[in-house]
C-alpha cells in the first residue's frame, strides 16, 4: 500500500504535520506572508470561511442575535483593569505606540518621535473589554436586557510558533457577547450557543464533536465556566473547535455594566461570550483530507461541482464546451443547502490530467468529465471525491443533474460517518494508570507513529495530576463531557472517588 | 413651516452638521467609542453594511472576482518602498512597535521594553503593498493573469478631525486589487468597476452619481488615473462615494509583479485597485434622511416592514398579537430584491407613540399598525416612510401583503427620483468667474446657509487655479465627468481654451 503514489507527499501516516502543511498548500487554501505569523487566506480557503459565516449568521439570527462592529484598538487602561481582575490574562499582543511615520535619516521611514501616543493602544486579542464599555452605556434598566450581539472581526495574539489556520498571530473569528438580567438566563445562553456550535460542526462541517466543560486550569481567564466542543483529528489528537463562556458578573464589574432591576435596585449584569475562528478550517482539513488532498464537505465547499470538458480534437471542442455550459446551467437550476448548486466549468487550456488533479487536491465534492464520446452516448463520467480518486460512474446526463442534490447530501453524510467511525475506533474507556500511559506513548520514540486517541477515564479533578500528565505525556483534560452518562467511579491516578469519566487527549 | 415640531433637532436648514450627528444617534446607527476616532457601528447601522456587502459581492462575483484575505500589518519596509516611489503617500497611520505587555512599576500595564519589534509594523491604511507582494509570488507567466481579487477589511488612517461614517480613524471597506497582462485590459477593468459602483449607487443606494476622472491634484498617490463617483448631499456638497484607480505599472514595479509574456519576455503587470467604504452609510444618510430621521432605501434596509400591534385593552391583546404574527408570516412569504421580505413585529411593552417614532427615526420603509378595530374591519393602517410621517392608507390586510414587493420598489424609486431632482435643481452651467464665486458664497457669512451646488464650468486644468479656488471658496474639481457631452469652450478662470466642462463643488 505504502508505495501507491498519492498527490500529497508525505502521506498522513508518514509525517502528519508536514502532510497538513502540504494539503494547505496543494489545495491552495492559504500561505504564509512576510509578516511574522500572519497568513494570506487564498480564495479557495476564504470561500470556506464565507460559507461558514453564512451558516453561522443564520443560526445566530435564529437565536435572536444581531451583528455589530467595535473598534480594533483597545486602550491600555481597559486591559489594565482586566489584568488586575483576571489573573493570567494573555499579554502577548500587538501594541500601537505611534500615529505617524516620518522620513528616517537613513532614507527609510520610522515612527515619528513627535507622534507618540499618550496612551498606547492594543490591537484587540478579544473584545470583552471594549464591547463591555459600550454595553455599560447601553444598559440602564432591566428593560434594555438582554443584549445579544455578535461581531465578525480580525484579532491578534502574538504567537511564537505558528501554523496556518491552527495558530496564527492574526486570525478571523466571530465573538458573541451578551448581557442578561439573571444568572439563569446567562447560563442558558452559554449552553444554547454551545449547542449551536455542536450543530454547526455536525451539519455543516461533518465533524462529530464532544460537548463539555473545561477544568479550572483550561478555563478562559475570568470566566466562571468555559464550555467547549472538541473534535478528533485523523492523528487522533483533539482540537478545541469552539468555546462558550459564562462570565458571571466578573466582566460586568470591571466594565461597569449596571442596571436598575425590576425591584428598582442597581445590579450588575450577567454576561457571556462565545467564539469560533478560522481555526475551524484547520479542523476541516485534519478531519477530512486524505493523501490526495482536501475533501470538502459539500455544505461548506466554495464550489460543489466542477465540469471538465475533454477536448482531444479541435473539431469536437466547440460542441463539448457548449454541452458543458448547458450542463452547468441545468445543474445551477438545482438546489442544495438552500441555494443553487455552485458549479464551475473549467475551460482553461491545460492538460486534462493536470486540471483534474488540481480539483482532486482542492477537494471539490463532485467532478464531471464530458468528452465527445460521452456526448454521443448522452452520459457523463462522474467522480465523487469521498470515494477512490479513479472510481467513476456513467449516469445519463439528465440523471446526473437531477441526482445531484441527494448526492451532495450523501457525500456530506458519508464524511460525517467516516469521521465518527474514526473517533469511535479511538475513543476508549481506560481504567488504569498503566493502560493510560501505554495508550498515550508511541511505540517508536524516535519517529513517533500516530497513536493514542480519546481516553475516557475517571478523574478527581486535581490540578497537580493535570500538570503531571501534561509534563509526562502532553495529555490534557479536553472536557468534562455532557454527552456521556455520568457514572461514578474511582480516579485512576489518585484512587479517590470520581463523579464521572472525563475526556483526555493530546491536543492542538 | 419652521415651527412644525420634528423628531430631529436642529433641522437640516438650521444646522446641517449637527443635524447629521443627531440622525446618526437617533437612528441608532453608530456612536463614538472611547478610542480616538474609532466608531462603534450599532446593529441597525451594521445591517446596512451587511446588505451593501451582499449586493456588492454579487456584482463582484458576476464580474469574475473572488474574495481573499491579507494581513492587517504591513512591514515598514514595504511602505518605505512606496514612499520612495509615491510622492506624498499618507503617513498618518497606526504603528505597532511592541509585541508584549508587562506590569508597569505604577501597577498598570506598559509595552515591554524587551519586546520591541526589530521592524515596526503599520496597520494597513490600504493594502496595495501587501497584496502586491502576494501577487508577485503568484504570477509567473501570462497564463496566471488576470488576477481578480477583492478583500473586505478594516483599515486605519489616523485622522485628527473625525465624523461618524464620513471620516474615522478605523473604517470598514472593500478593496479590489487586480493584475493584468496588458494596459488595455487593466484600463477596461478600471472602467468596469467604476460602472459597477455607479450601478450600485443607483440601484441599491437610490443615489444618482456622476462618474468621471479626478484631476492630477486629486489623484490617488501613485495612480496613473483615478476614476470616481460623486454624489450630491442635501447640503449640496459633493461626496466622493467610490474610486477606481488605474495604477499603470507603478505598483507592479515596486512590488515586483513580473511575468513571462506570450513572447517569452519578462514584463511588468498592469494593476488596478478600487474601493468603497462605510462612508457610503454617511452618504445614504445625507442623501435620504429628513428632519424626522433616517429614510432607508428598501434594498439596503436591515428590515423592510415593521408591524406595530396596537393593544389598548388587555382583553384584545392576544388576538392582536396573534394576527400581527400571522401577518408577518404572510409578508415573509413575499419576495423583494431576491430574498424574503424582512419583517419585524415590535411586541415590546412600550407606549405605541414612542415605538412608532423610534421606527420613523430609524427610517424603516413601511410601518403597519394593527389594532382591534383594524382586526374587525380586516384592514391595516400603512405608513410609507418616504411620505408624510402621519400620512397613511387603510388597505385590506391581504392587499397590503400582496402589494408590498411593488410598494417597496416604488419607495426605492421615489427616493432616487427625489435625490435626482435635488441634484438637477442645484447643478448649474456657470460661465463666468463672478457668477461662480457668487454661487459658492453664502449670503449670511456669520451663519452660512445651505448654498451652492454642482457648478459645470469650463476649466483648462491649471493646478494653480485649483489651489486658488480651494483657498478662496473651499471648492474643488470633483471630476472631469464621463456623463456629459464634451463641448469645447473657454476656461472661466484663465480665458484659455477648455476641452469640456468639469464639475466643481464643495466636498466632504
Amino acid at each position: 500500500m505504502s508505495d501507491v503514489k498519492t498527490a500529497i507527499s508525505p502521506k498522513r501516516a508518514q509525517d502528519y504535520p508536514v502532510w497538513y502543511q502540504e494539503v494547505v498548500r496543494e489545495a491552495d487554501l492559504a500561505e504564509n506572508s512576510d509578516v511574522r505569523g500572519c497568513m494570506v487566506i487564498k480564495p479557495w480557503g476564504y470561500g470556506i470561511w464565507e460559507n461558514m459565516q453564512q451558516a453561522l449568521n443564520r443560526m445566530f439570527k435564529a437565536t435572536g442575535h444581531k451583528n455589530a462592529y467595535f473598534p480594533l484598538f483597545i486602550p491600555l487602561s481597559y486591559l489594565a483593569k482586566e489584568a488586575e481582575h483576571v489573573e493570567g490574562f494573555a499579554k502577548e499582543c500587538a501594541v500601537v505606540t505611534h500615529h505617524r511615520l516620518e522620513a528616517a535619516p537613513d532614507g527609510g521611514l520610522r515612527p515619528a518621535p513627535s507622534a507618540q501616543l499618550t496612551e498606547p493602544l492594543v490591537v484587540r486579542p478579544t473584545s470583552e473589554t471594549i464591547i463591555g464599555a459600550s454595553f455599560a452605556k447601553w444598559v440602564k434598566s432591566y428593560r434594555d436586557l438582554p443584549i445579544l450581539i455578535n461581531q465578525w472581526a480580525n484579532v491578534v495574539r502574538w504567537e511564537m510558533r505558528t501554523r496556518l489556520f491552527l495558530r496564527t498571530a492574526e486570525f478571523l473569528w466571530q465573538e458573541g457577547h451578551t448581557a442578561h438580567e439573571t444568572e439563569a438566563e446567562a447560563r442558558d445562553e452559554t449552553n444554547k450557543m454551545l449547542k449551536v456550535y455542536a450543530e454547526f460542526a455536525r451539519d455543516y462541517m461533518a465533524v462529530p464533536v464532544f460537548t463539555g466543560e473545561k477544568t479550572e486550569g483550561e478555563r478562559f481567564p475570568g470566566a466562571v465556566q468555559t464550555l467547549c466542543i472538541e473534535a478528533m483529528m485523523q492523528d487522533r489528537k483533539a482540537l478545541q473547535a469552539g468555546t462558550s463562556h459564562f462570565l458571571g458578573q466578573n466582566f460586568a464589574k470591571s466594565s461597569g455594566i449596571r442596571f436598575l432591576s425590576r425591584e428598582n435596585k442597581e445590579e450588575l449584569a450577567w454576561t457571556t461570550s462565545w467564539g469560533v475562528s478560522t481555526r475551524l478550517i484547520g479542523c476541516l482539513i485534519m478531519v477530512h483530507a486524505d493523501d490526495d488532498g482536501m475533501i470538502m464537505p459539500p455544505r461548506l465547499s466554495p464550489t460543489h461541482v466542477v465540469i471538465l470538458p475533454i477536448t482531444p480534437k479541435p473539431e469536437t471542442r466547440d460542441a463539448v464546451i457548449k454541452a458543458a455550459r448547458e450542463l452547468a446551467e441545468q445543474i445551477r437550476a438545482q438546489y442544495f443547502n438552500r441555494a443553487p448548486i455552485d458549479v464551475e466549468v473549467d475551460e482553461r487550456d491545460l492538460p486534462g490530467g493536470a486540471k483534474s488533479w488540481e480539483w482532486v487536491k482542492k477537494g471539490v465534492p463532485v467532478r464531471i468529465e464530458l468528452g465527445p464520446r460521452d456526448l454521443e452516448k448522452g452520459s457523463v463520467a462522474l467522480y465523487r471525491r469521498d470515494q477512490g480518486v479513479k472510481d467513476k460512474t456513467f449516469p445519463a446526463a439528465a440523471d446526473a443533474v437531477s441526482s445531484l442534490p441527494a448526492l451532495l447530501q450523501e457525500i456530506q453524510d458519508s464524511l460525517y460517518q467516516r469521521a465518527l467511525t474514526l473517533r469511535e475506533q479511538h475513543t476508549k474507556k481506560i481504567d488504569s494508570k498503566e493502560e493510560f500511559y501505554a495508550f498515550f506513548t508511541p511505540k517508536n520514540r524516535d519517529k513517533p507513529e500516530i497513536h493514542g486517541g480519546f481516553a475516557l477515564s475517571h478523574f478527581n479533578g486535581s490540578p497537580a495530576v493535570e500538570e503531571q500528565l501534561k509534563n509526562d505525556l502532553k495529555v490534557t483534560v479536553r472536557c468534562i463531557p455532557h454527552d456521556l452518562d455520568a457514572e461514578p467511579g474511582t480516579c485512576i491516578f489518585t484512587g479517590e472517588p470520581s463523579r464521572q469519566r472525563v475526556i483526555f487527549a493530546k491536543a492542538y
